[in-house]
């Protein structure tokens, strides 16, 4: 219905308020398994009550939100999962990212929201020390524990779509690496490449871990520090700048970029994975409201727009870039050439 | 798009982990009084940061966000309200509700939020003291004063549908008379209607304030303490008891309810305004989610059916319930008879 045709209506509001009990209900949910429990067979209240070790009245609740927020189906009384619940709040299976709440709900994440009006005040983060991009904010080791699960997809994604399949020689560097799994899975899909991964010396233990479980340590190096200081090396055919450059401004973002075209091969790339807001800034909803995370979170982050990317690359250097979907996520890629 | 046929994508339960944004943000800009200063006339980023005196890098993400939520339109860069933020979240307008949040986003709330395993696993709140319905819980002065904006329209269409504007003598009991508008509307459409209030002591003298400033004063008079233990007196020809029951077991409704028969006049009747679940109990959202907020802040509250609120009033001696909408409002009304 047009704004114009139906009757004035508070539940926006309301509903908007009340927003913080979606976030409540979903982390308990997860961490009774409920969405496991349910994958099993289990049903009924009953049956998951005794399962999840609940009163039967909360479970009852509890789920029938759970339906109201479209995680659950309820048919005749009895409870099912959507597909993407089965596939991704299952713990039995390989998508599982209910993890992911490691990171996007601790407490430096969300203390960023307790004071808004100071942050816009501000125009920027009020928590002490920078907020998330403080050196070696261990934030960092719970992003690489949490969002491992669901930048697993993304990451086979890019390493399918950068077409390196045939075994070329291939040097990759990984900046602010986290959990590793960009590099890793180039190196799994080309087994000449070799990875350099970048990071605080605390997250790279997650993804030497990581390079270890997929059996690619040999080919995988690490340099310990930050982005900004670090010497990278050069002849790179690969710069990985996956979920960085949206906690800097572009005048930070460029500093790094004329070091990242120094550090690249003749015809080297780099892949640019971002929460891309469109032009308007308000679309696609999950990208463009990044910006408003990264108020909370970061001294002067954003949700930069394909254009605004575009500019930062342009201004140091690089010769033409590329935005591409990365369906079914939620985030884009820019391809930029040297 | 069926569920059936599009591609996977965590993209709910991404929102849904964040969704306490969405509550920290609206909170944000009704304290940051944005949609008034949209509403005077300022359209654009720097004359809203000036107005509001905060950072227009903050002010561009902030507004940009509440156009992804729906509050705010967003065409050639300048930012414009909606017909419902314009009626409902800008100061100037008599229907303004953004006040609602004293209530909705107060401690006593909120706190039940913290921890939803636990409630889940009991089955009711873990506040101690029985959460909201401890006696004289001063969240209800605030309830009083935050939420009688949200419920002068029910109050009004109450009033209105009764059909008692015709001068004849009427004796109405407001039970949990809290802000007093029910009431208070019923004298002011009828200059022969007496209002008894019964609530606790603190909550009464906000209601005694509106019946004043209603100039219906002479008419009204209050009961304080327990709608449970004090003595009603009889002869009523209409009881209110709104926003009440959802706070309650069945059996501890059926005993209240006992006495509200006791109390009216042969043909008398009880107008239970609440948040009606559909038989389903996971439909319309708002009302059928209302559980998860009794079982996060009161010991076995809920919203119930109206096949539930029928039989508690069939089972206390009631001849026969409609339910009725009260649209545009999120709640329904139950007309029960002597």
């Amino acid at each position: 219905m047009s704004d114009q045709l139906r009757q004035p209506s508070p539940e926006l509001f309301f509903e908007t308020v009340n927003a913080y009990q979606r976030t409540a209900t979903i982390k308990a949910a997860l961490e009774l398994d409920v969405f496991t429990a349910i994958g099993e067979g289990r049903r009924t209240i009953q049956a998951l009550a005794a399962r999840c070790e609940t009163s039967e009245r909360g479970m009852r609740i509890l789920c029938d939100y759970l339906v109201i927020l479209s995680f659950l189906t309820k048919v005749n009384g009895q409870y099912g999962l959507t597909q993407d619940s089965a596939l991704f709040l299952d713990r039995r299976s390989e998508a599982y990212i209910g993890n992911a709440t490691e990171f996007l709900l601790s407490p430096m994440i969300m203390d960023g929201f307790e004071d808004i009006v100071a942050a816009v005040r501000k125009g920027g983060t009020v928590i002490p020390e920078d907020g998330t991009v403080a050196p070696e904010n261990p934030v960092w080791v719970k992003f690489a524990r949490g969002m491992a699960s669901m930048m697993a997809l993304p990451a086979k994604l890019i390493a399918k779509f950068l077409d390196i399949g045939d075994g070329r020689n291939l040097k990759v560097l990984d900046i602010a690496a986290s959990h590793g799994l960009f590099g890793i899975e180039i190196a799994l899909l080309n087994p000449n490449a070799e990875v350099v991964a970048l990071d605080w010396p605390n997250v790279l233990e997650v993804a030497k871990e990581n390079a270890q479980n997929a059996g690619v340590s040999e080919r995988y190096s690490t340099l310990e520090g930050s982005a900004f200081d670090v010497n990278y090396g050069n002849g790179y055919d690969i710069v990985l700048l996956t979920n960085f450059l949206h906690h800097f401004d572009p005048s930070t973002c460029e500093g790094l970029l004329k070091k990242v075209h120094a550090s690249l091969a003749a015809g080297g790339r780099v892949v640019t994975l971002e929460m891309v807001a469109n032009e308007d800034r308000v679309s696609p909803p999950i990208p463009a409201s990044f910006s408003m995370i990264m108020l909370a979170s970061t001294p002067r982050g954003d949700a930069y727009t394909f254009s605004e990317l575009q500019r930062m690359f342009e201004n140091t250097g690089f010769l033409h870039n590329e935005l591409h979907q990365l369906p079914p996520t939620m985030q884009r890629i820019v391809i930029s050439h040297k």
